[in-house]
């Protein structure tokens, strides 16, 4: 089972519980600024934003009932950053630049734990891509929808999507390379490591020297009758 | 099976049966309000309200499809609810308090039965509180999605996710109890009856006087360099 | 296997294939109407409106991981729709006609391969007119939400809801005939692209002539104390 390579990885498990401490926060904040601040609001939507991803994933994969309300540890991690939400708010965004840097930490790990339990069950490597995007934006995209605005994956132009698209792709070929007998278990625990870094290196870049998609085509004539 | 603590509990049944009734109305009143007054709006406004919360319980449960299409007495009794509306809507908007006290019934009625289904199933406790909640709250949180407001969930500061979470742990330790041998099936029934009571109260009362959630702190000095 | 009746048309996978690519299509157009237009949100949208209702149909149905994820002919369908729209977009707006006449078929096809999907499950008519319903609607309604808008098919007033429950009543009707040995296979494919039209027909006179759902009755006088 090529999935103990990311369950026992101790380097791998950190980074996770941290995406989800600092998602759940993200998430709480969120609605703070808003204005949605009471306590149980800054709870959902740090739980949502923070595990939401995850849950579609376990859904789409019949994997039920979803790690998002089974799993107590990271349950009471997203409750302890809507806590931490309640209190630190401030500090937590004066924090920008630490707080995209987690947050890219967490893209990459979603993308790369997501691809490789969808791979887990048995999907093809294009479900397995689809449910590592799911895991790693679904729940930035719902929590959007809660506070009434469009899905930063679709408004914002920066790269968020590809990012962890490439991090998707990269992890099929590196379970399919391991599935072939090309890496051992320690160099597959390596390069997953590896994947997230990069996810992390394209988002960063894209923030710090705005890097956007490229949009649909500008046109003014027509070509038809 | 403790469950059937639930579905021969005639007084159970039936508050279970009125809620949907009074959410389908008051989800079809949301969409008269908004103007979407088109007879299909209403009737899967009025839908959503009602079975939506128990359609994604169901979906997380893996019990699929889910009772919210499969059951014909909820199914007919929602599209009543929006024959209702149709025709009585000025007569419901002039019920407030009544339609509050229904509503009061159905977040109770529905966090114990939810909670209670997802313990048939062999959750752990936590897993079925979030059902019980998902049951009580998901269905008006997706009504309002569907009309353009932020749900009434966040938005509101008065308590509504509180008594149902109160709910939820309350039928979480009477079926614990049951399970130990501390209740027979009499007093399990009317446990379960005295907890949706509690539910209502706690919700009335926070209406009546404007209990609110407390917020986020309010701070303006930042502890960070 | 009735199911078979389906797959094995040729002129109903068409109008299947053909749809997807229209939706997709529409998808990506409503994103870069709304100015959200850079290649992923289009796609994003392209691919929800094309394929949500089939994926809400399979989670509801446990036929897991959905079609939506895994078909690869539909996925492709949906992306190259996309790139499609990226480059041809002010092609398509002049096409109004021509993409509501695809869009009907598409609304036809659906409603049908949806309810015989759920047919084929082993549902009952109720539940089998609910997922064909999901399946022909669902995707738009999501595409709405992600662009900030409130569903089309809640606030349009023109029938777009009543053809599609048209054509599932409808294929119930004609499977359950089949069942019972009044159709053989080659009238069952018949019947079922004559649905398809009659679906066509109502929706595209709905919106020729203006014909609009009754709505909410208006009145003044309250018939209360």
């Amino acid at each position: 089972m090529q999935q103990v390579a990311l369950e026992s990885n101790a380097v791998f498990v950190g980074i996770e519980y941290l995406a989800i401490l600092c998602w759940g926060m993200s998430g709480g904040l969120s609605a703070i600024k808003k204005g949605y601040d009471d306590i149980f609001s800054i709870m959902l939507c740090g739980w949502v934003t923070a595990l939401g991803g995850g849950l579609f994933r376990d859904v789409m994969l019949g994997d039920l009932p979803p790690v998002g309300i089974t799993d107590k540890g990271y349950v009471l991690t997203t409750l302890l950053s809507g806590v931490i939400a309640v209190f630190a708010h401030p500090e937590i965004k004066k924090l920008k630049w630490t707080m995209t840097l987690i947050d890219a930490l967490g893209l990459g790990a979603f993308a790369v734990s997501g691809t490789e339990k969808a791979l887990a069950f048995g999907t093809s490597g294009m479900t397995a891509i689809f449910l590592g995007m799911f895991t790693a934006i679904a729940g930035g995209l719902v929590r959007d929808l809660f506070l009434g605005d469009v899905p930063m994956i679709i408004r914002d132009r920066h790269l968020y999507a590809v990012p962890s698209f490439v991090g998707c792709i990269l992890t099929v070929l590196v379970w399919r390379g391991a599935q072939h007998g090309m890496f051992d278990l320690r160099s597959e625990m390596m390069l997953d490591v590896l994947i997230v870094i990069v996810v992390v290196l394209i988002r960063v870049l894209s923030v710090a020297f705005n890097v956007t998609m490229p949009g649909a085509m500008r046109r003014t004539h027509v070509y038809l009758p």
